[in-house]
């Protein structure tokens, strides 16, 4: 594509000095459909600090000391492994409609969103077809786009469920074909008037032995379901969570499997009401129909009550599961598999604000004599690197300790196909534990990230747009965290209260440290006397558990001054965060040293320095209980009132260490961030760009812009929305049209000054 | 509006036991234009659940100790007195494109905001010259719309500066007729390469003699202007920053009056290139053309260049301003207005969660016997009202607070008009700091009260959707709060070192804590031995000045070891919110004590309380430095190492003082949170309903929600857009249309099966 200076909207004789050469761009990576590929179209020189960006990546690059690859390919390999993803990423880059779908899709309203959701839905599907992807690639490929969907939901909420609480004879009967996509599910379980509370849930399903069926019915309009996504306008069939009465006697929510619409024509079964709840906060989840649904004595199978651990037997008999705790089951599924995922979407706006920090360069060094030198990379500033690499820690932490939170889950999952319940409480409760504290750490990390970096943090082209307001939900579903925390509070009372009875109750690496509250011995650690000892992996965990101690000691203490549990919920906020600093620092330590032999000595080294360094931080995060005598009564065994965990000069050898290894994890950040192995196109981030060249991807993205050119003739369309028109020599040319439509008669409207024509003096007519 | 059973989606047999009345909904509000009033239409009885929350809320206002409408009349008593803020809320609650605004806003896609932000302009206008608005009112109205809009930027960022930095000429010559919105104007200051470094820009202004003008350039890519508002597509004139240039000699940036666009078509003068810098991160300021510009030579008299402090004159020579810090004026300006502002978005955002936390009810008491007892009020838990109430004292605090900063910016401008400099300072260091801190807390403060409402709070209905993203870049503009921290540090590192010089300086009330540095009796202390202590002025006014001051020591004490202060930026930080929150609690204090006349006895009552809260939660959030002995070389005059500023004890009966506070407020929240006068029509928002009645609005809106309705003719013309369809009996009925279109072949593209009809044995046969 050659570009000629006439058909410029600014046709300039270029500055003395500058070449010809300086003012032509490269593209901006490869040519997608219909040829359009980012690229300045302004015939402008690119100037010495655009053209510094590419070079500083480069040599940042060159300085690192291992080989991000290697890492890439073991914390990649999850649900599918590191090679089907590659495959699935750059089909969906090459793809007609995903190559520059998340761009796109910043350029439409709610329900254009939803007919595109739509749309991608049924593409994905032809491309799985045609390429023979596996059902883990289509969701992997789903996710990718930043697309919440009715695909998405049937696969998270859905299949899971009858999977796991049907029995053999109801899996057989509906998992295929919803494994075949031949049905689309969801799952109804929050009310309207209840969520967290699923006890109170008021929907109905009453036993009729006349008819051996269950009728379901919404009695109020709290009753309605509220939340599940699918169930407005799509999903054909959902999983409804009821309270089951059988004579009059209540015996709970429990599961039933619905038809909701007809699969012929789309059209509402007889006695079900649904629609949209309506568009969501910070224009999120746009592209799926979160829905409300109403039951009116929808009559259904006995048949339809999943049946895998509670039954109805004909006639009404109820068969009472072996255990209550069986259905935690599906609860802890979905939990252990938060946690992972919100370390990798951290990751992703990690790695984004490191790239742009590096390269963004803001004020010369004040010692420096030349006026040449370039201005200093804004992350070489302390208060910008200390925000943004304790962060890479936290990504790289969730990452690896929920890769072992789904290995604990599948050795449970096994044990309890076996009958055997002696995993549960424990992942229960670490599941319970990480959820709340990785999700909220996560989400407040993102956007500590992307306010970062200034201004151009908040253009839409930051690539931010998406994973904020798609992770806020998950400090609320799956489980409020701070509803969590009080689970997390109670059970550590739980295995206090063993420990108090026999010293040698079994404990697991997580919460062994409870076992300080009452020996002395459980836990050695003497404060550190230099920086360096502060880096032993035995000091910070110690200091770790001595600190949860110390909040299960406080809670103790308050309970024993007679305040019941239930309004404790505050306290336990504390206990269930260190709490979980523990659980993450033991499973980032292994998971980290299991892979060592994969990650190779060099990366594991770089791994170990970021082990620390987030040890360090959690550390640091709450320092009082450890620097503070405890008050009477709230003393650990070995540290009773008086006495404090930490000194005033260990506490400033910690922060000398913590800085210390900020300096050193610098030079090193571009490539640990190149190891999460994100892509280009799943970034969608001008800032955020592998080669560094953010002013020329922020320049043609605006050029580019739709807003700047021409609007489609058909814009109901959504085909027809969010194209980006490169190179082209109209830029800005049409906007005259609409201003004298939109913004002359504003002009107008308080006088008619306006019309006299250019104001004398302000040198319009020069 | 009578309602017939016959022609609803869900005709149904009313369970037994439910009158018709209960399933007859009342309106929610007044009708507006069209005669649109939500309203449940689903035929369903209304529940214990839903039924009660009007009632709680009654209930609370019933127990309001003072009269909220006291409060309401001083705080929103700013700009316009709140008459005339009344009166405009009102117009527009009204107006026929107003009055369902906001909600219709969450359906548009950018390009669709943009044109319906110009239409609101022009709507603007037409009220105001209708109802004889003055400009404040327009700005105020502007702002409620939650519409960031070219008149706003307008307001905000140029005309400012014409009024401030242009000479008497000058003002004459433009000011007027920026006033009558005769021009519309852009600030363009920050450029794609540089933002935070202003001494950095690119853009070059020299002056040619021969012509007795200046050459306006752009001659880097990054030099483009990048971010003004209004800049991209509408604004006729701009202020542009830019490198003076004379004679070869650059004497830095100086700010020209720049015609972009003729009045009479919209077209771009010639040399200037320009467009919209594309979409904003979260949908947020949709409304607003931020843009980019470039100038290609472009020639401006000499008397373009703003010239109330600079002068250039005929022939090349520079005079000088009188003194440097003169131009600083504007920044403050800006600056002091956002710290009430900021509180004020906060309030918003703690209305609605307070509102929807005290009706919304889950779980029973589990001492509670009595099964048909309602459960209880989600604000009962301690985890959820420590969550909240701090952030209703943080809002008062920084309304109150930024009231006395504005005074004193005025006073300020003022005494420089006098030639007088004298405040100049300490006014610069307080409004940076402020603005720095509150900016923050208060955005994290939105998020925290939207998290804390579970699912619903994820709604568009919730009423969050601007609040946060509109304010999120807040933290950037006007001086990134990291590098403002800087500013303050600086500035207390040189108030601290003319005290060691001379412990008689003048200080400040902002600043006397200082003395403790060197001083053993500048700040008088010793530990509370009671929670009562803890709620004596003294008592938090004194911890909050010795940890600042502790702060500082530690600063210094940094530098002292040889560190540079530009490493030492993270560092800054802690020192910049310690100092944040001594001024603050200072202002604050004063701010309620001088007006406690007009709030009344009762009132100053609850608002001291509320002082008295916010006081103490700043000293929890940072305990360490009060607890920690400082170590060698970093204590205060007092404490010199191995001692604590604070006991054990002392720091549990601040706990216990702060929980106790709690209590007592929680009572009054709904009264609080009700002074500070917001209407329904303002939050917009279905759980912060004044009437309590969230389920049914909840309801209205979701059956109304346009996409569950089909969908408009003309879906191009924003004019169709956004429109709710109450009480219609075709919710729902259209939507199997698409389904049939966009869902079922999705069903069809794996494999046949879905075609053979309903799945056998799932039930949707019966
Ligand atoms: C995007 C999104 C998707 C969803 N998808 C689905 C879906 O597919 N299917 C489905 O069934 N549901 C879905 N939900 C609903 C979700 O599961 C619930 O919102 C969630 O369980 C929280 O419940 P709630 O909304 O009732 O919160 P509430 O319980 O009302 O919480 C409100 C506040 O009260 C506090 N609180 C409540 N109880 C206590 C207590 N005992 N002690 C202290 N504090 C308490 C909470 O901490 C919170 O601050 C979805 C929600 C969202 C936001
Ligand atoms: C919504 C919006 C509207 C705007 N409107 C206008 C407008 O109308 N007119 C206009 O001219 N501009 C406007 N701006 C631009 C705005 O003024 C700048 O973005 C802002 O000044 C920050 O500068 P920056 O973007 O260069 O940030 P940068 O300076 O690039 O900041 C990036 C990071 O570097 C850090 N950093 C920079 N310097 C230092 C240092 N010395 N020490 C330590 N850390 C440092 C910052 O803290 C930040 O974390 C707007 C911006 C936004 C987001």
């Amino acid at each position: 594509m050659t570009t000629s200076n006439a058909a410029r909207p600014h046709p300039t004789s270029a500055p003395a000095g500058a070449s010809s050469a300086s003012s032509t761009y490269q593209p901006l990576g490869e040519s997608k459909t219909g040829g359009r590929v980012p690229r300045v179209t302004l015939p402008v020189p690119i100037g010495n600090v655009a053209s510094q960006t590419a070079t500083d990546m480069q040599a940042a690059r060159g300085k690192a000391a291992f080989d991000p690859a290697k890492i890439e390919s073991i914390l990649r390999d999850g649900r599918i492994d590191n090679d089907s993803r590659v495959k699935v990423v750059q089909t969906l880059d090459k793809d007609e409609l995903f190559g520059d779908w998340k761009k796109r899709m910043a350029h439409m309203n709610r329900e254009q969103k939803m007919t595109m959701s739509h749309k991608a839905c049924r593409r994905l599907l032809e491309i799985a077809q045609r390429d023979e992807w596996t059902t883990h690639e289509i969701v992997d490929a789903a996710i990718s786009l930043d697309l919440q969907s009715p695909i998405t939901i049937h696969w998270v909420a859905f299949v899971p469920v009858i999977m796991g609480q049907g029995n053999d004879e109801q899996v057989a009967r509906w998992g295929q074909r919803a494994m075949d996509h031949n049905i689309l599910g969801c799952y109804l379980q929050t009310e309207l008037g209840h969520g967290t509370n699923v006890a109170g849930l008021e929907t109905l399903a009453t036993y009729e032995p006349s008819t051996d069926t269950f009728d379901l019915h919404s009695p109020t309009l709290t009753s309605t379901k509220w939340w599940a996504g699918g169930s407005g306008l799509t999903a054909t069939h959902g999983i409804v969570q009821a309270q089951l009465i059988i004579n009059n006697k209540r015996f709970g929510p429990h599961l039933f499997f619905v038809p909701l619409r007809s699969l012929k024509d789309g059209k509402l079964f007889n006695g079900i009401a649904a629609g949209d709840i309506g568009p969501k906060t910070y224009d999120a989840f746009g592209g799926l129909d979160n829905g409300w649904v109403r039951f009116n004595h929808v009559k259904l199978p006995r048949d339809n009550m999943l049946a895998k651990h509670a039954q109805v037997k004909k006639g009404g008999e109820y068969v009472r599961p072996p255990s209550d705790k069986l259905s935690y089951g599906g609860m802890i599924f979905i939990r252990s598999q938060m946690i992972d995922r919100t370390g990798w979407m951290l990751s992703r706006g990690n790695t984004i604000a490191m790239r742009y920090s590096l390269v963004r360069r803001q004020f010369r060094d004040p010692d420096s004599k030349d006026v040449a030198e370039p201005e200093r990379s804004v992350l070489s500033y302390p208060s910008l690197h200390r925000r943004l690499i304790p962060l890479l820690a936290k990504s790289y932490a969730y990452i690896i300790a929920g890769r072992r939170m789904r290995t604990l889950y599948e050795d449970m999952a096994a044990q309890l196909d076996s009958g055997d319940t002696s995993l549960l409480a424990d992942v229960h409760v670490a599941s319970s534990s990480l959820k709340a504290y990785c999700t909220k750490q996560a989400l407040d990390g993102i956007e500590e990230c992307r306010q970062a970096l200034g201004g151009h943090g908040f253009s839409a082209y930051a690539g931010y747009t998406s994973i904020f307001p798609d992770n806020a939900p998950t400090v609320t579903y799956e489980g409020d965290n701070y509803v969590l925390a009080q689970q997390v509070g109670r059970a550590m009372l739980k295995t206090a209260g063993e420990l108090d009875k026999n010293a040698g109750a079994k404990v697991s690496n997580t919460t062994s440290f409870l076992g300080a509250l009452k020996n002395k011995d459980a836990v050695k650690f003497s404060p550190p006397t230099s920086p360096a000892e502060w880096l032993k992996p035995e000091v910070y965990t110690a200091v770790l558990g001595l600190r949860a101690a110390r909040r299960v000691a406080d809670l103790r203490a308050d309970l024993s001054t007679g305040r019941r549990f239930v309004d404790l919920s505050w306290e336990c906020v504390e206990v269930a965060r260190s709490h979980a600093e523990v659980v993450v620092n033991a499973w980032f330590t292994e998971g980290v040293s299991d892979d060592s032999e994969g990650f190779g000595s060099d990366a594991t080294y770089w791994l170990n320095k970021l082990v620390v360094l987030h040890a360090l931080t959690c550390v640091a995060r709450d320092i009082t209980p450890l620097v503070l005598p405890a008050a009477q009564g709230r003393g650990l065994a070995a540290y009773q009132s008086g006495s404090a965990i930490l000194t005033p000069e260990s506490v400033l050898h910690l922060e000398t260490a913590i800085r210390d290894l900020h300096t050193e994890l610098l030079p090193q950040v571009i490539a640990l961030t190149d190891a999460f192995g994100w892509t280009d196109w799943e970034l969608s981030s001008s800032l955020g760009r592998k080669d560094g060249r953010v002013y020329e991807s922020l320049m043609a993205e605006a050029e580019g812009n739709p807003i700047n050119h021409p609007a489609p003739k058909d814009s109901s369309n959504p085909d027809n929305l969010g194209h980006y028109q490169y190179g082209s020599s109209l830029v800005g040319k049409h906007v005259a049209a609409s201003w004298k439509a939109e913004i002359e008669p504003l002009l107008r409207t308080q006088n008619k000054l306006a019309e006299e024509g250019p104001i004398k003096g302000d040198g319009s007519k020069l």
